[in-house]
C-alpha cells in the first residue's frame, strides 16, 4: 500500500463530502455561511472524518449515511477552533497559516459561525434520518455518541479545564484529564460512530473506543512534542507557544524523549488491539504510524 | 380555567423538568455545569417548553418521551440569551434582573457555558433514544425540527442579521425576517417537535407551525411595545433599549396603536387556527391571549 496516496484519496473524498455538505442558499444572513466556509474548508488532516470512514468500512458498513456524520463531527471540530481562537479564549488571529474567523468577520462573527457550526452539525447528521428512515435506532444511537462525546463529559468539558488552568502549574491527573477529553473524545466519537453506523456490536464498537482513547493520547502528546521540535512554516502556527504560555504539557511533565516513547508505545497499542479486531485494517494501521511521524 | 394557576401549575411542571434534565456531577469541569445551571434556571416565562408541552398534550401525546425535548428547546434558548448578552454582541450585564453569566463566570465560560447548554441540549433529546426506541424515526423526525429550527435558516440567521444591521435603518422585509427567524422558528420548532412526538400528521404538525408563526411575530412585536411602554422594575432589564440603540422596531416602524392591533390581529388568527384543528385546546388560546396582555 502507497500511504501518501491512499492518504490523499481520502483526503479528496473528505473534501467533496464537506463541499456537498456546506449550507446552501443566500438570504439576509449569507455572512454566516461565508464564515462557516471559510473555517470549514481551511485544510486541516480531516482526521475525525476520517477515522470514521474507515471504522464504518472496517465492520462492513455501506451506503451513504455516514456522510453526513462525516460532515458534522469535521463541523464539530471547527467550531471548538473557532471559538478557542476568540479573544476571550486563546486570542490566536492565525490557524494553519490564514486569518482565524474572528478576525476575518469580527468577534460577534466568530461566536456566532461557531454557534452555527455546531448547530448545523446535528441538523447535517440529521439528514440521515430521512435518508434512510429504517436505520432510525442506529442513526440515534451514533447521534447519542456524538453529542455526549462533544459536551461537558467529552471535548467541552476538557476546554473547560484546559482554559481554566491555562497558565499553571497543573498536576499529570488534570494534564491526561483534559487530554482524554479536550481532544480524545471527539476522536473516539468519530470511531465509535463509524462503527455503530456500520452495525456493529456493542463490544465492538467499545474497543474502537479503547483503541480511539490511545491514538488521541498520542496524537495530543505529539502536538506538544511537534510545538517544541517544529518549525512555524511547516505547522502553519507559532511554536513554543506552549513554553510561552507557560502551559504544563507532556514535554514539561516527563521531558521530550519519554513523551516520544509514550507516543510511539500508545500507537502500539492501539495497533495490538485493532489487529485483534481480526479485520482488514492495513490503512487504519499506517495512519496511526504517520501520525507519529508527522511534522505538523 | 383559572388562567393564573393553570399557568403556575405549569411552570412548576416545567421547572421540575428542567431541574431534572440539568448535568450532574462534579469533576474538574464543575464550574460548566455551575454556569449552565445559573443561566438556566433564572426563571423567565418558560414560553417555549410550555407551547411544546401543550402541542404534544393537544394530540394526544403519552409518555415521557416529551421531557427531554422539553429540556432541550429552553436549552437552546438560553444559550442564544447567553451568546447574545457577550461583549462582543449586545454587551448586556443584566438579564432578569440578574447578573449575565459572563458577567459572574468571565467571558470565556460565558462562551464555553452557552456551547454547553447547545451541545447538552442534542444530547439531553437523544436520551429519547433510549427511552422509547421504537419511536425513533418520531424522534428523528422531531430532531431534524429542532436543528434547523435553531440554526441558519432559524434562530441563529435571524440572529445575524439583527447583530449586522443594529444601529441602522432597516426595512419593514428585512425586520419581519428577523423576527420570524430570531424569535419565530424556536417558537415554531417548540410546537412542531410537539405535534411529532404526539405522532401528529404532517398536515398538522404544518398547521401548528403557520399558529406558531403569528403567535411568535405577535410575541416578538409585545416586546417591542413594552421596551416603550414598560418598566425596568416589571421587565427585569433596562427599558428604552431600541431607541437609545436606534434599533428599528414594530413600535419605530408603524407606530405604537398600529403596533398593538397587529398583536391583537395576529392573535385572533392564530386562535382561529388553533380552533380549526377541533380538539381542546382552551389552556392555549388563554396563553395567546394571556402572552398580548403580558407586562414583561
Amino acid at each position: 500500500m502507497n500511504f501518501n496516496e491512499e492518504y490523499e484519496k481520502r483526503i479528496k473524498e473528505i473534501e467533496n463530502i464537506l463541499r456537498r455538505f456546506l449550507p446552501a442558499g443566500g438570504g439576509y444572513q449569507k455572512v454566516i455561511m461565508e464564515a462557516m466556509e471559510y473555517s470549514l474548508m481551511a485544510g486541516g488532516k480531516r482526521l475525525r472524518p476520517m477515522l470514521m470512514l474507515e471504522s464504518f468500512r472496517l465492520f462492513g458498513g455501506k451506503g451513504r449515511i455516514i456522510e453526513p456524520f462525516a460532515a458534522a463531527i469535521e463541523m464539530i471540530h471547527t467550531y471548538s477552533l473557532v471559538h478557542d481562537d476568540l479573544p476571550a479564549m486563546d486570542d490566536d488571529d492565525y490557524r494553519r497559516g490564514r486569518k482565524t474567523t474572528h478576525v476575518v468577520y469580527g468577534e460577534d462573527m466568530g461566536i456566532l459561525a461557531g454557534d452555527a457550526l455546531l448547530n448545523y452539525a446535528f441538523e447535517t447528521a440529521c439528514k440521515t434520518f430521512e435518508l434512510e428512515p429504517d436505520a432510525s435506532a442506529r442513526i440515534g444511537q451514533a447521534m447519542k455518541i456524538m453529542a455526549e462525546k462533544s459536551g461537558i463529559y467529552g471535548m467541552i468539558g476538557g476546554q473547560v479545564v484546559d482554559v481554566r488552568e491555562s497558565g499553571q502549574k497543573i498536576s499529570g491527573d488534570m494534564l491526561d484529564f483534559i487530554y482524554r477529553l479536550k481532544t480524545g473524545a471527539l476522536i473516539e466519537a468519530s470511531v465509535m460512530a463509524g462503527a455503530v453506523l456500520a452495525g456493529a456490536t456493542a463490544d465492538e464498537t467499545a474497543q474502537m473506543e479503547q483503541i480511539a482513547r490511545k491514538v488521541g493520547l498520542a496524537f495530543q502528546i505529539q502536538d506538544d512534542i511537534l510545538d517544541v521540535t517544529g518549525t512555524a512554516e511547516t505547522l502553519g502556527k507559532p511554536v513554543h507557544s506552549d513554553e510561552k504560555n507557560e502551559k504544563t504539557t507532556y514535554v514539561t511533565w516527563k521531558g521530550l524523549e519519554e513523551s516520544g516513547n509514550e507516543v510511539a508505545r500508545l500507537t502500539e497499542e492501539a495497533i495490538g488491539l485493532l489487529r485483534d479486531t481480526g479485520r482488514d485494517s492495513d490503512y487504519l494501521e499506517a495512519l496511526f504510524k504517520w501520525l507519529i511521524y508527522r511534522e505538523k
